[in-house]
Order: C-alpha cells, then sequence, then structure tokens
C-alpha cells in the first residue's frame, strides 16, 4: 500500500470521494512529476537534443504541475472546487500535451516512451477524480 | 527592474502579451507564493495557533500554486491556453479565499495583513493576464 | 517496478552507482516528501493543533528539502559532489529530526507514526547513497 | 522594501541574525531561482540548442535548491544549523557552477549573461549568511 493510501484515512476529509480512487490520484501525479523530470535529464543527454528542445519544455511545466497538483491533492481536507478543479483540469492538460510529445519520440528513446506512460496515466486520474468530485 | 523582466525581452515568445503585464504577473506570483510561505512561519508561533489552522492550510496551497503558475508563466516562450488558463484560474480562486481568511486575522497578526495583501495583488495580477491571454 | 527505476537505465550516468541503491533512493525521498505534505494536512485537523506547530514546521522542511532531492538525484547524468552531498546531508538531518518528532505524537496519531516510518527509511537512504557517492 | 522584508519582524525568531541581511538572502535565492527558472525557457529557444544542454542541465538544479532554501530561510523561525548549513552549502556550491556556465554564454546569450548575474549574487548571500548563521 503507497504512503499516500495509508494517510488518506488517519485524518478526516469534507471530500467525499473514495480513497481508493484519491490515493490512485496521488501517486499518479507524484510518479508523473518524478517521470517527466528524469526525462529531462535523459533528453539532455541525447545527441539530437535541438530535436528535444519541444519536449523539454513541456515536462518541465508537467512536472511543476502535477507536482503542485499532488501536494493540493494530497492535503485535500477540506475541498474547494473553485481551485482543485481548474488545477486538475491544468494538469489534465499538460499530461495530455507532454504525452503526445514524449509518444512522438518513444520509438527511438526509451524513456519517452516511460514518459509517455506516466503522462497517460496521470491523464486519466486527473479525469476520474475529476468526474466525483462535486 | 525584477529580473523577470529583464529575462523577458532576451528571447521570443509567441504570446502576444505586453511584456509589462507579464513581468508584473510573475512578479506578484513569486512574491504571493513566498510571502503565504513566510506566513505559515509565523502563523505557527502564534498563542492561538489553533485559530490559524484554515489560515495555515489555505496558505500552504496559495504557495504551492502561485509557485507553479510563476514559474510555468515565467517560462511562456510558448502559450497552451488550455494550460495557462486553468492554472491562471486556480490561482486566482486560491488567492482570493487565503487573501480572506488573512484578512479576518489582519488586525491582530501583521503577517497575516501583509499576506493578505500580497494575495489581493496576486489575485488581480492573474485576472489581469486572464484578461489579455489567447 | 518504479518509475524512478524503470527511468534509470535509459540514460547515461557518469556517477559509478548501482541503479537499485538510486532508484530506492530516489523513491524514499519521493515518498517522505508527499508523506510530510499529508502529514501536514492531518495535523492541522487534531484538536491539539497547538501541540502539532512544531511537527507541522519540521514538516514543512522535510517536504521541501526531500522533494528538491528527489528531483536533483532523479537527474542525476552528472554528479557533482559539491552540490549532492551537502544536499544530502540536509536532507537526512531534517528527516532525523522530523522523524524524531513525529515519532513523539507517533502513539496518538497514525498519521505521525507513518510519517516517521516515511522519515527513518529516507534518512537510512540518504546515509546509504552518502556512502558509495564519490 | 521587499515582503521577505516586511514579513521578517511580524513573528520571533531564534536566530540572532540581521533582519536586512536575512531579507537579503531570501530575495538573492528567490530572485536566483526565477531566474535560472526563465533562462532554461530562454536556452530552449536559441538555434545551437546543444550547446546549452549543460547551462539547461545546471539551471534546472539550481532553480530547485535556491528554490527550496528560499523557503526553508524565509520560515526561519527556528534555527537548525544541522539543516541550514549543508542547504546553504549545497546552494552555493551550485550557483557557482551554474554561474560558471552561464557565464561563458554570456557574450552571446544575453539571459545567460543576466542568470550570471543573479547566481553570484545568490552566491555571496548564501555565504554572508553562512557566516553569520550559528
Amino acid at each position: 500500500m503507497s504512503y499516500a493510501r495509508q494517510m488518506l484515512d488517519t485524518y478526516p476529509r469534507d471530500a467525499n470521494v473514495d480513497s481508493d480512487l484519491l490515493a490512485a490520484t496521488i501517486d499518479a501525479l507524484s510518479d508523473c512529476a518524478q517521470t517527466c523530470n528524469a526525462d529531462n535529464a535523459a533528453d539532455l543527454t541525447v545527441p539530437d537534443v535541438a530535436e528535444m528542445a519541444t519536449c523539454i519544455r513541456l515536462c518541465l511545466d508537467c512536472t511543476d504541475i502535477c507536482g503542485t497538483a499532488a501536494a493540493v491533492v494530497g492535503r485535500l481536507a477540506v475541498n474547494d472546487p473553485r481551485v482543485t478543479r481548474p488545477l486538475l483540469e491544468a494538469c489534465a492538460a499538460i499530461c495530455r500535451t507532454c504525452g503526445d510529445e514524449c509518444e512522438r519520440h518513444a520509438s527511438h528513446h526509451a524513456h519517452c516512451r516511460i514518459c509517455a506512460e506516466a503522462c497517460r496515466r496521470c491523464e486519466r486520474a486527473c479525469r476520474a477524480l475529476l468526474e466525483v468530485l462535486a
């Protein structure tokens, strides 16, 4: 059981969301932030780094936005949909765009293939949470 | 001239936004992140810390969301409104809520009065940028 | 296999460190950052929040320092020991102090018990990496 | 007067450090984090992006480490030298290395010239604080 999942049942929340779904979203956000961060390091080592400029730029945004969403959702004792909804929408949008770009490089860079998977999984997790979050 | 303002004219941007407005937003976001962060430290030193729990919680969210928005807008070579618009909306929303809560404590805690000012200024800056950003 | 572990063998590194050890450290840092972040949210909901002020303060530092160490170590294509060594030392120190404080509350707050475990595991991981990192 | 400076005198600190010096360090750290972040965006737009790979890599580390140091020092109600000293040493080290690399590109990229200045100023600020911090 992930730390996010363990923590969720130790304190009260106002948001009426299933703990498994919430923990899966937090873990997907955290994994995506970490993977996009590592993908930048990997992109900077390839010979065709000029081809990777867009990928690096998008991974920077995806790291920051997913990292902050993981932090905010990971502290979700009280849910304010005016904050969490647009934040998760920004997250789903950057995961879509970043995942598309990583996928373009997936056949020749294993790090982009793995990063695309993390982005796809995170986009799905954000949209699943948006569906149930008031 | 702030570093954000100095950097803006050294590289091309696709977003057709006035550099002064963009730099003012980046600086307001960065100031608000920093001030909410310091307000947490200050809130934790007061005798009535139990009264400050909501303020601390909102300042944590405001620090993270404004910090990430400052990073993303500070790298705005290419603007994707599907990402920047909801991110700035999340930012304006948490600045409003956090500013309201800080204002409740402004008369007895100087740190909350200053933090409320930073939140109000940041909320206005986010809304001003949203108006001109495609 | 964690995303950190998957990413590590997809690009060259100058640091002659075992991939399993490196990935275990990145995961421990990321878990600790996430768990300390959630512990803040949990601490803010308890009736005796005034008793938790030190715990909240230390968890804030631990979240930030472990999160940055996870990012830096997760991009470790090139290792500069003048940077990574003091960063990991700062990390081990805050994990020790934060783990001690969380342990004081472990018997009456499950979130502090789990957080203490994450801090202990992260401290050990940082020290293990420090031993092998040039 | 910066927000960091305004906040410092609103709550008690155990660290016997001059408020002007402390605020100058927080502002230098925050400026450096922001400037290195913008330098990445700028580096990614230049035709010779392959030449900038090291600069981008170092700016990523400098952004993260300075950002976290700004957050920790900006909350310095209680000073634990086992944490703050190595953190500031890591910060001074990355500012030195990143400033050297930016300076190599300063004559042909204005963004690297400005970033080198921010790194130099931040390195000096970290070392000045290390001298007076117990």
